[in-house]
């Protein structure tokens, strides 16, 4: 006669159970493997062994939210080119982004992290452990309940993707606030205009007082301009205010 | 009374039966919506509109890709840090590796494009319809049949794991025989070994003729001189004979 194994909840101490009515709480999904979930929150500082931290977990995780994300974009934009779909997510996944939503979400005080290391950057902690949550959900419950995760608790709620669209990083207009706050003058220019059969593509500059900053180059006019204004962007290392 | 549809694959033409005959192919499954992998061999240059060519599904089959690679390395080298998975999977999923995956796989045979088009560069045409179709089997079947389909017919027929990581991009000996065919001295050193409470990081630079050429970090000291190798081939402009 085979024992059964008593089911792993019952082993749990009082602050184990607590935190997984946490994780119920921020998924929405009924753990199964508890140790996954607690190395989703396992900081490299704490951790004995570099693949005992949430890192690993991050890296998967990472890639899932990219995958649903893109599923999720390209179900909702039917008529939209690849430029934009990819524009969108960078800007619905980028560090500053999940950060934000670390925090929102309350994850960010979930994480253990040496707390007496002085050389520790916290500034991405909670990010990259919503990644390892991610990851972790995915472990245990698969790619489905990862995407109910990521599109009822993460997207639906906190993702406005018109406002990500707005207010994330619009060179063109970041560009513009910059050259009237130093008072300098800001002309597009279209250099060239190339037709191959069915398509035109526009190769525009930038020019900040009279000096070219920045080359951009789309089949699409807007999105040449955007791409010449963001290159002047970086070059001009503008610091947002 | 409702008029029962008659199954799509009556209509179909002989030669459009063939097309769904090669998708099974190389695929491995069968089929379902013959749109979609229709629309995922039509290169933009026959497209009418943008979002009419394989672009999309290009966008959504690299996320998927991406994905699937991720979670097949977390499993198979569990003791490995997300270090190593990143770039073995940048590795196994770039650019030069799927274009030479869909002339094994006879993908860039079936692509459809204008031919007339002399500002065509055709060079990653077969790659990104590749990404194409492992999009359409994602839309078509689910996650499980794509995961199927580029584990069965791609990663275990065509990359081998060893290989891939030996094979491709090991800077450090690509400047070990840069300098060895230069005629010219190689020397990495070690700079500073930074020590937080469980972490010890590596600072090392590489010197060739005495010149520093590149300075790479890292927790494994290893992964630092790789680090300061790419850097320093970067910064050559070393050319592959």
């Amino acid at each position: 006669m085979r024992f059964l194994k008593k089911p792993l909840q019952l082993l749990l101490t009082q602050k184990e159970r607590r935190f997984l009515i946490q994780i119920t709480d921020i998924t929405g999904i009924t753990p199964g493997n508890v140790h996954v979930y607690r190395l989703a929150f396992l900081h490299s500082s704490l951790a004995e062994e570099q693949h005992q931290s949430n890192e690993r977990l991050e890296f998967l995780g990472d890639a899932i939210l990219s995958a649903i994300i893109a599923d999720y974009l390209f179900q909702k934009f039917p008529y939209r080119d690849e430029g934009y779909l990819t524009d969108i997510r960078s800007k619905m996944v980028s560090r500053t982004q999940l950060n934000e939503l670390a925090h929102k979400m309350g994850i960010d005080r979930l994480v253990q992290y040496n707390k007496s290391d002085s050389f520790l950057s916290k500034k991405s902690i909670g990010g990259n452990a919503l990644e390892a949550l991610i990851g972790a959900v995915y472990l245990d419950g698969g790619y489905e309940l990862a995407r109910r995760f990521i599109i009822k608790k993460i997207v639906l709620p906190h993702l406005d993707v018109q406002e990500v669209e707005v207010n994330h990083f619009n060179y063109k207009s970041k560009l513009l606030e910059f050259a009237q706050r130093t008072g300098k003058n800001l002309e597009y220019k279209l250099l060239t205009e190339s037709r191959s059969n069915r398509h035109t593509r526009f190769k525009v500059a930038v020019y900040v007082n009279g000096e070219e900053m920045g080359v951009g180059e789309d089949t699409n006019k807007k999105n040449a301009e955007k791409n010449a204004a963001q290159q002047a962007y970086a070059k001009l290392g503008i610091k947002e205010l």
